[in-house]
Parts: structure tokens; sequence; C-alpha cells
């Protein structure tokens, strides 16, 4: 390791981004973690630990890299699913912190597998980018408006011209007085597709700006909506729109979840919906982020996605042959090839799903990881609002340490 | 290894979680990771290597164990901060898998700690509980509420018990007709509480179900409100509501985000308060999710609280020495002792902030992780937001690779 | 009528609020319906005719008046209501020009006393009015919450000063970076209290003006909230919060409603319950606004707090006796003094109602009419849902010809 | 009058209701008042005291008919308007009996008209209605989606059979597991329309139930929205999308505000959008429900759809010449046929704006109305926004006795 450099990072002469100038990446990484360890007086142990592919990551992943943090992985199931995508029996990988939370899944996984498997459905699918724009007044606002809608073609040609697989669908516009906000919607195919939309988003607003009266104050003006809670995207969608359901057997609920559907019934109404209602929420679920923050951190997803997956909405109803459960997410963003999806142990977890790299056709892959993840989060949602019809959520926590 | 149990395993005779039963949890994981590479045909070159403690973890942290994720972990910073908790500069860990949020944050400390730091304050802290429970009827609603408020004390008494470190603040009831809502809250100190919190309510509602005529009909009736976006946390608060902010000269904006304050605000001004306005938005904010997913993952935080982080307000305004930048998270709900805290990686990355485990007195590590987040999250924001007053956005994406 | 005014008038020479300088208002009403008349070319047959105090009325209720708006008056009931200050059988007045509303009302206020009459019950009440202060940064905002709780008293009897029966209950604070909110509740007794609290308020911004490094940006800063659609008030309420129900025997829901429980709770379910969710939603109802708007006309309320009524949420459950219905108006502001109670109809229409002028004790009279307008919102919920469930709707709205 | 009728009356032996059975409508309206006089104890001078077509208001308007309210009628303007249906100078009828809200409408008026008028655009127009259906699970959900899409000209046909003005424009479908919405929009003409959807949704309705396995559970599925503050309506219309603005001068602002143009935004800034998200509001502005409530009581519109109308969003920004304002209303359901608009006063305030009855061509009414209101809406904005910053909101209501 070069003491010198060392010295000069500790001393902020120079910046960590600048150990790669002259240093591989493995080089800069360990000087890193060395003025970490010697500013901070810290010995690491553990986030030195790490196996996947140095140049890839740090060209891809991540900046200033210094190590890793190892999550704890389990695995829930069999889930059978029965969509249109995933069609099968499935073993989830979950990496998390928290304990009772893979116990939770695996035992909604056993219920809903029990009974047959859950139905999942995507509605929609689409990712959007929203630039916002200033115009003179209201009347530009109208006209930008129209000028787009007539030229929504070129769009569209300018903006594919950019990405292999994306294909613009729509844009919807929106204003408030002189600020004009253009939601472009996409197909990103197996992608997540943050990226390839900002930068197909990028090029169609060049002939925006080139042909209109209007500046451009942001690439990104919050109508996308990307990672904060926002009822356009739980009304009208952002990533995968999809919906699980499956109906339970009074038998096995009394087996698996020791307590009843109707039960069952009463707490999902006033927990989920008169609970949620109550408290102003746009998430009527018991815990969708919890399973989907799991899958995301397993399967190299976007962390801070488990934003739009919380916006779910769990019902739960009486019908002839037991139990009707389904919950519907409107907004999940996931992708099967760029962000973290190459990084070696979360291909491993997305191999473990069958849903590695491209899908055949393009998107099938995404597709079948958001059908999954629907069936997960609908095991998540059984097993907690089991657990809570049953009194043993307290006891839970207290056993399994959480 | 065990072939004839593996088999059986494969064929779903026994369960994943049954392998503890006769193993010890190293054997339990590798059988279970065979069974998984069997069933599914995947090779595991990555999730098998870990180096925490697998005895700690599978009974504190998951269960059905089968490895762990790597997620790659970069540093930014330092980051001057002025808190009550934390004073100084800190090097912050960021696990992440989306390219170019190190970079992006690192760019915001520098500026911050260039302009001389940020403020931050904690104004409010406590971690919540709401049962819900059924009784006769509105009269009965009206009755049962004023039982809690004359029996507070005891109460307390009864909840407190069950915890070493737990302290009953306030308990503040809704209802809807016959449901009637407890809001219970606590000084957690330096736990994220929600383990402490639900036994200790557990015990308050028994004494409430022996006194009174109400059915308990779920432990957590979602006006706690817990990983869903919730009005009730964002006016109110749940875990820390923290703010952070600083004035950043016109010079450094110049020379560090190449662009000026007046810009800055009006991004700010379109994009996180209309465009946040007109999306039916619960978060005024660019991407604090972002950064707050980054550290969670990083210092063993629980990922799903994300949710409840990406609420953050930001504003930018002008002023004689520049631009004032503010972030305020109503409800950030962090700890340094429970959870993933004490996982080998996770613990480390505490120790490089100087929070690893409780603090002196009990309380102030978890304070002073949560004013470093929210200096943290600024620096995010600045950073952001200065990217696209400038133009940048999609040429970062485009040459990150994200 | 003074000709040479009144073309002055026409040309915009002098403004229509100038009138009363030189004439007594029953002229100046006559003359400013002149010139309307004149520059419009509107022969009025109708605005001319009202028989109210114009002294009165222009001097508290109306500026630049010309006349009046005749509302079409009917009448629902006997509804049998059991509140702590409603007991008894009351004849509700809806004045409406909405057909089928005034019948739909009446039909349901039929079943709720067939059924025993509905339970009403107070749970909160207090106005408020939240003024925002801009201070130098973070720290100034924690001081300014500090300094306003150690001040709590002295402020409590500076706003006091200026009120005969107001009561300062509590000051609850908010921030948003360098923006403070002080939220102002006060108990406003028989009057709704708008005018009461901002004088009240202004009255204690002073002295926190005097002692603090504190600017006032504006004495509502939105966090009141007044007249707008806010989780504030649906969490935490504003004006009085109130909820009423009733237990429908299956008979009289056949006999009156043409439906069974069954369907009613399964429309409720799906409509109020999902549908409200579904549409982020912050009123949980079918149609509380109409009941509302159409009894606040009638007894002289503030029409556009119409808003604040629309977010009840209405709960219908089968119980043992048949069908469990309830309403919980989060926020309904409302008075039997000041605004237009005081009005020729308006005050026959309260004193139908029995509620005109002060309760004895002071309070009483408000608080009883909060209640029979929940009781009477239920008996709108009730028999909307009924029309539903009965598949009536259409052909209602075609008959009546609303 | 018929004592014996009465006394049945009284004593509940017959229903309000059923009067006009056996008499003319202006006796059963004597009978009826006189039987909840004698009820009551309450003579009544004022309610009885009404000139409209009583034949026409009892058929339409009301049921159970005793008398009429009297509203205070102010006049505000001449207010300037530049809309693509209102053009020129209007004089704006305010029924209102809130003190200080005329002088407050006028005052803004009087600015806007000084400057030179206020732009106004309508955006959007559509009327919707949003039945919730029950399918057998998700599979069913997806079917009927595509079943509505493939068929929607067969829908359309069928419901604009049943209207003479009425366009159906799009169906978008929502679900939550096997609830299916689907949202009818339809351009209703000058008719506010509600009763026209209604009617038309109810006929396509009929067609989706016989070839569909799906059961109607109601005809209004809250998705609608109507008369509940809603998301969808904010984000995607309902009624009228329209938006004005002005750019004020800083004369004019010192001289009729006493304030200027950077304590406006400030204003505006922390109160409207800071204070609104901070509440969790779905409005973000000062009093838009205030103008709505006035123009619609003053105009037969439905009061209750003051809901909708409170949900605006105002912008106050600094320009070269001054100050920029604007409001947009996202949803304006107005009308100039049916409803109340056809009683005597009503009629003439239309009259009064030049828009009573139909349109030529049709719509254009009801468009030139809802332009006219938002002009007005920001006139009330400006108005108070400038009082706020001049520090004179106590004052006024001191004065005015509000």
């Amino acid at each position: 390791m070069e003491r010198r450099l060392l010295e000069k990072l500790k001393k902020g002469e120079i910046s960590f981004h600048e150990m790669e100038k002259t240093l591989d990446s493995g080089a800069a990484i360990e000087l890193r973690r060395a003025a970490v360890s010697e500013l901070t007086g810290v010995n690491f142990n553990h986030i030195n630990n790490f196996s996947f592919d140095i140049e890839k990551v740090t060209k891809r992943n991540i900046e200033n890299m210094i190590g890793a943090i190892q999550v704890p992985l389990g695995v829930a199931g069999p889930l059978l699913v029965k969509g249109e995508y995933a069609d099968g029996e499935f073993y989830i990988p979950l990496a998390t912190t928290e304990g009772a939370l893979v116990a939770s899944a695996h035992r909604g996984c056993s219920v809903i597998t029990s009974c047959g498997g859950a139905n999942v459905r995507i509605i929609d699918d689409k990712m959007t980018r929203a630039p916002v724009f200033r115009v003179k007044d209201i009347t530009g606002a109208q006209k930008l408006i129209k000028w787009v809608k007539d030229n929504f073609q070129r769009l569209k040609v300018k903006a594919e011209d950019t990405t292999r697989f994306g294909i613009l669908l729509s844009i919807e516009p929106f204003i408030a007085g002189r600020s004009v906000f253009l939601r472009f919607a996409y197909d990103t195919k197996d992608a997540m597709g943050m990226n390839m939309v900002t930068i197909a988003t990028d090029a169609a607003v060049k002939i925006i700006l080139d042909e209109n009266d209007a500046e451009l104050i942001a690439l990104s003006g919050n109508m996308c909506t990307d990672k904060k809670p926002a009822a356009i995207n739980v009304i009208f969608g952002r990533g995968k729109t999809v919906s699980a359901d499956v109906v339970l057997s009074k038998e096995i609920i009394e087996e698996k979840l020791k307590t009843n559907p109707e039960k069952m019934v009463e707490v999902n109404y006033r927990k989920n919906l008169i609970g949620s209602a109550r408290a102003g929420s746009l998430g009527f679920n018991a815990h969708a982020a919890n399973i989907a923050a799991a899958i995301f951190i397993a399967c190299g997803q976007d962390a801070a996605h488990v934003v739009e997956a919380s916006t779910a909405i769990t019902t739960m109803e009486l019908v002839e042959e037991g139990l009707y459960c389904s919950v519907t997410l409107p907004s999940l963003p996931v992708g099967t090839v760029g962000g973290g999806t190459g990084i070696g142990a979360q291909q491993e977890c997305l191999a473990i799903l069958g849903v590695a790299g491209a899908g055949d056709p393009p998107g099938a892959n995404s597709k079948k990881l958001a059908e999954i993840i629907a069936a997960s989060v609908l095991a998540g949602e059984i097993s907690l609002i089991g657990a809570l019809a049953a009194g043993h959520l307290a006891k839970a926590h207290a056993e399994l340490g959480r």
C-alpha cells in the first residue's frame, strides 16, 4: 500500500474518488479502507470479505468502494405460482437482518402452496420519467401540451433512438400554472429502466426545447415519481402493476395458521383498510415492504424502490371455499438486467428464480420476477395477518428476537 | 452432508426450517443451500461466502439461512456534522448497487463540509405501536378512550415492566365507529424499538382487555404506521424527527456543482414542492430514500424502513450569504442495538460512525446515528438538485452506467 | 335612485363598495343591483326578494350586497338521535338544489328512527389556527419550539384576553427547515370560531415575535388546515370530531331499503373502503358532503367547510342483530353563534333543531348541532348505500330529475 | 290548511313526502311547514319567503319542501378575464354569509383588472362515474379489463344512446384483487353531468354484466370520485381542469395590497406549498373553497362540489415585470343547465355572467363559467395572500365581524 497516498487521503489533501487515477481497483479499495480504518480507529474483519468481480462492480455499481456488506440470506418455499410468466414452484431468496421475517414468509408460502398456489397477473407495465418545464404563462402551457400531443411520433422516434429495447408508450401532461410536467412512460423490457428512460427522455426533451418556448427546469420533476410515496404511482402505476390471489381452505388456515377465516377477515378489515384509512396512508397492507426489501436486496434490485412496493393493497374476503386473499402492488419497479442484477450473489439469487439476465422474449424475465414477488408478498400478508388473528405477534417477536 | 436429509428436503418431505432440529447451524445452512442448488440447478460461488458469526445471526437475524448477499460498500465524506450528538467529521458508509449514488453523496458531503458543515437537530423521538380494538358501539369507544386516559399510569407501569430501557410516553386514541386505535408511543433509547414496543404494548393490552368490554383485533392496527407511507408519521413523527440544514456559498456552488443558487432554488421549487404536490406525494424531496437505503443496509438497519425515510421535505431558499438548504425527516426509525446492528460488517460500519452498541447515556448513539443520516440525506439532496440544475442528470446516468 | 351615482358606478369611476359612504344600506343595494342590471342587461325578479335584516347582514355577513339567493329548503325526519347533547327526535332542515337528496336523507332518517335511533358521541372539539414563522435555521427552530413550550401559560393568558369564551388548549409545533408552524387549538364553545382563534392567535403571536428571533410570515400557515382537505385534520381533528352509529334490523332493511345487510356490507366495503383507498382519497364515505352542505346552507354555517365534512369514514358490519352502521367525521367545524347563524331563515332552521344562539352551558348548542349533523350524515350514508345495494341509483337519478 | 292531515303528520301517521299525493305543491309545502312549526314551536317569518317557480323546483330540485333559505348575495368586479370562452369584464355574483369574503374577492378583481386581466385556459374537461364489479379472481379481473378494451365502441354506443349530448371519451380500469373499477369519462357539454353519466354508465354496465362473469356491486365505486377529496381527481381531473394566471405589477401590489411581491412570494411558499405539504393536504391554496362555494351557491351549482374545488394549487413567482400568480383547479365540476341552474335567482346570476342555459356550441357556456370561476379564485388568492403578507388578516376579521 502506498503510505504517502494514505497520508494524503487521511489529511484530506486528495479525495477518496481520486484513488483510481493512479491505482487499480483492488489497490484503491484497500487504500480507502485503510484510510477509513486509521481515521476512525476501526479494525475491519468483515467488510473486506467479498467475492464479486471488482472491476465490474466498481465500474457499474459503486464508487469509493471500501468493501462489502454481508446481508444474511434465507430461503422460503416452495411457493407455487400460477402466473403468465412464472408457472411452477419457486424457492424465494430473502436477504434480511430482521428475525422472524423469513420464517413468516416461509409459513405463508406453505399455506399458499398447500391451497393450490397463487394466481398472479400483471395488469400494467411501464417505467416513467417526468421532466418539468417552465413556460411563459398558462397559454404557453396549453400550447406546449398541444405541441407534444401533435409531435408524439417524432418524440417517440428520438427517444427510442437512444435505446435498444425501450419503447415510448405515452406522454401524459400535467400543469400547475406555468410549470408543465410531461410524464414519459416506457416499456423497458427486462430492465427496471430508470437509467434507460432518463437518457431517452433527455433526448426527446432536446427537440421540445428546440421547437418550443419552454425552459427545462429539471429532467426529473417528481411526477415520475421515483422513490417517494405518491398517489400518481398508486393509482396509475409505475414499474409493474401486479396482483396475486389465492383461496385458502378453512382446514389449512386452522392447521397452519392456528386461526380461522373470519378472524383473518376482521384483522385485514380493521387493520389494513380502516387503520390505514385513518392514518392517511397510501399503503393498505400489513408488511409488503418487508418482503419486497428482502427480495430486492437478494436479487440486486434498487433497495430504495421498496417505497413503491409499500403501497400494496391487501384484501381478505370470505367465500364459499374459505378465505379469498389478494394483494395488488400498483407500483413494482424491478428488472433482471442492469443495476445490481449482475453482481455475483445477486445473480445467483435471480438464477434460483430462473430469471437471471434478459428474458425471451425481452421483458419475460422481469415480468416473471414481478409475478414471483407479488406471490411472495401475498405469502407475507397471509402469514402476518394470520399471526395477528391468532394473537401470536408479540410472542413471535419475543422468541425470534427480532 | 447428509444425502438422505437432502433428498427428503428436495422432495418436500421435510421443510427447510426443520434442519436445525438435527443439524448444527453450519450444516443446516449447507444442506439447505445444496437442496436449493439441486432443485434449481444453480451452482453457488458467492452466496456461500460470508464471515459473520453464524450462531448469532441464525438465532437473531434470519431463518432458513442459505448464505449471504454481498452488497458493495462505498464511503462518502468527510461530512462535517454539527449536531447535538454528532459533532465533527464523519465518513459515511453506503451499501448500494446503484452506480452514481456514492459519487453523488460524496460530492454533497464535500459541498457541505466546505461550507462549514450541516446543523442537525432532533425535534422528536418515539417509536409507536397501535393496536386496534373492537368495542360494542360508539358509546363503548368513548368509554374505552376515557378509561385509557384515566389509567395511563397503570398502563405505563405494566408496559415498562417488560423492558429495561423503554419508556411509555403517551397513548393517543383514534376511532372509526366501533374500531378503536390506541397509538402507544415510547422512548426506546438506542434500539429502533419495534420489538420492544410490540412486547410492551402487548402487556399493557392485557390490562385493557381485562377491565374493559373490548376485543383486541390486532396488536398492530396500522395507525402505528410501520413500513407503509402514512400521513400520521409524516405529520406527527415516528422514530426520530430530525432536520438538517446548511448555507452554501455561491462560490462553492459554482465550483463544485457547476450551477448557481437561483437555479437550484427553482429546481427544488418546481420539482420537490410543485411536482410532489401535483403527484399526490407524501415525499417532498429528490432522493432521500436512496441515501437512507444505502446507510440502512450498511449499518444493519431495517431496510423496509426506507419507506418512512422517503417522506422527507427539502427546502432551498436564497439568503444573503448564498443558498439555504434544509431537509426534514419526520420519520426516521433507527437504532444502534438490536436488529442487524450486531452483525460483523454492519457493526463495523456503525463503528466507523462511532455509534456501535448502546450510547452513554442510553439513546445517545441512536440519536447520533439519526443526525448523521439526516446530514447525509442533505448531502444527497444538494448533489442531485445541483446536478439537475446543471443539466447533468442524464450524463451522470450514462457515464456511471447506473 | 341616484342616476348620477349609477352612471359613475357603471363607468367604473367609483367602486361597488363605496356606495355605503353616501347611501344607506337599502339604497346602496338597490343602486348596485341597478348597475349590474344595466351593465349586463339582466332584469332581476328574484335576487331582489329577501326578508332578512339588511343592517345586520350588510354589517356582518356580506359586502357589495345586491340581493339574495333563494335555496330551496326541505325537511327530513323525524330522526331519533341519542347523543349527549341532542337527545330526541329532530326534523332536519336541508337546503339544496339537488333533486333526490332530501328524499334520500328522509329515507335514511326513517330507517334509523325505526331501528331505535342513532348513538352519537363527540370525541374531540377544538378550532385551530397555525401561523408560520421563519427563523434563522434549524437551531433557531428548535429554540423557538422550546420557548413556546416553556411559555405556554403566558401565551394562553394573552390569547384568551381577546375573547370572552375561547380557551387555548394547546400549541403543537411542526417544522420544515427554518419554517416553524405553531398549531394553536382552542375550545371556542358555541362559535365555529375561526374569527375568534384568528384574533386570539394574533395576540399571542405578538409576544412570540417580541421575545424570539423569528419573523411571522403568515398568520395562517395552512397547517390549520382551513377549507382544504388535509390529513392533519382527518387524523387529529379540527372542529368537532364526532361519530354516530346504529344497528339496523334485517327486516327494516328489507322493508325500507329493499335490500339486505350482506349486500350493504359489500357495497360499503368495495366502494367506501377499497374504492376510496385506490383513489387516493381522504374521504371514505358515500356522500357525507351532500348532507353536510345542505344542513350548512340551511343553518348559516360556512359552506366552504363542507370540505372538512367530506372526510368522513363510514363502516358497515354484520352483527348478530343485523347491520352495524357508523360514520365518523374527524373534522366538523360548526357553530350556533356568529357567521350566518343570525340571519332570518338560517336562524329559523337552527331553531327547528333547538340550537339557535348560545347554549347553556356555553358550547352545548354547537355540540348538539354537531351531533345532529353526524346522525344526519349517517342517515344519508345508509340511504345511498342501500340504494346502490338495491341497484336503484340510476333509477332514482332518472326519476327525481337530479 | 287541512287540520286533519296536519295532525296525522305531527303524529307521524303519515310522512312528509306523502303530502303531494293529495295536495298541490303549494299546499303541501304549507302543511309541512305548519307541522314543523307546531312540532318544534318555531314561528317562521323567513323560510316562507321565496319567489321561484314551485312546480319546477319541487319536481327537479327538492323533496319535502318547506320553504327557502335566503343567502345574501354580493358582487365583485369588474374582473377582466381573457379566456377562450370568457373574454371581457365580468361582475361576479357571490352568495355567502361570511363577512369579508366579497370584499376580499372584490379587491382581488380590482388588482387583476388593473394589471390587464387574467389569462384562463381549460386543460381538460370530463365527468366521470366508476362502477365497481366483483369478479371471481385476479384472472377474471384481467379478462374483464381486456373485454372492456375490446368492446369500447359498443359500450360507447350504448352509453351515448341514453343522452342527447353526452359523449363517452374513455373507460379507465383499476383493480384491487377481485374488485374491478371502471372509470367512465364523458364530455357532458353544458351539464355538470353527474346525472347524465350515471344513467349512461348504467346502460353500458348492463352489457358488461350480460357478457362477462362479473357482478355489479355499486354503480358508483368511489373511484369517480364524487364529493370526496381524492388524488385521482387532483392528478387526472374531473369536471373542468382549468388554470388562470396574471402578472401583477409592483406598483399595483403596493397601492392596492399594501405589500410587495417578495413578501407575497414568501407567504405563498411557506403557507400554500410548505404548510400544505406538512399538513398532508391535497389542496395547495389559501381559500379556493371560499370563492367556489360563494359562486356555486349563487349560480345553482352543487354546493358539495366545493370539495373538488378546494384542491387547487396556487403559485406566486417573481418575474421581471413583478409577480406571476396562478391558480390551477384540477377538478371543477360545473354546468349551466340542470341541477339548480334553472331556479329564479340562480338563473339570474348565471345571466349576469352571460352563461344561463345551453351554450352555442354545446359546452361553451359551462366552459365559460369554469373560466370565470378560475379567474375569481385567482382574485381570492391574490387578495388573501396579499392580506397575510401585509399582516392584515386579524384586523380584517375583527373589523368585518366575520
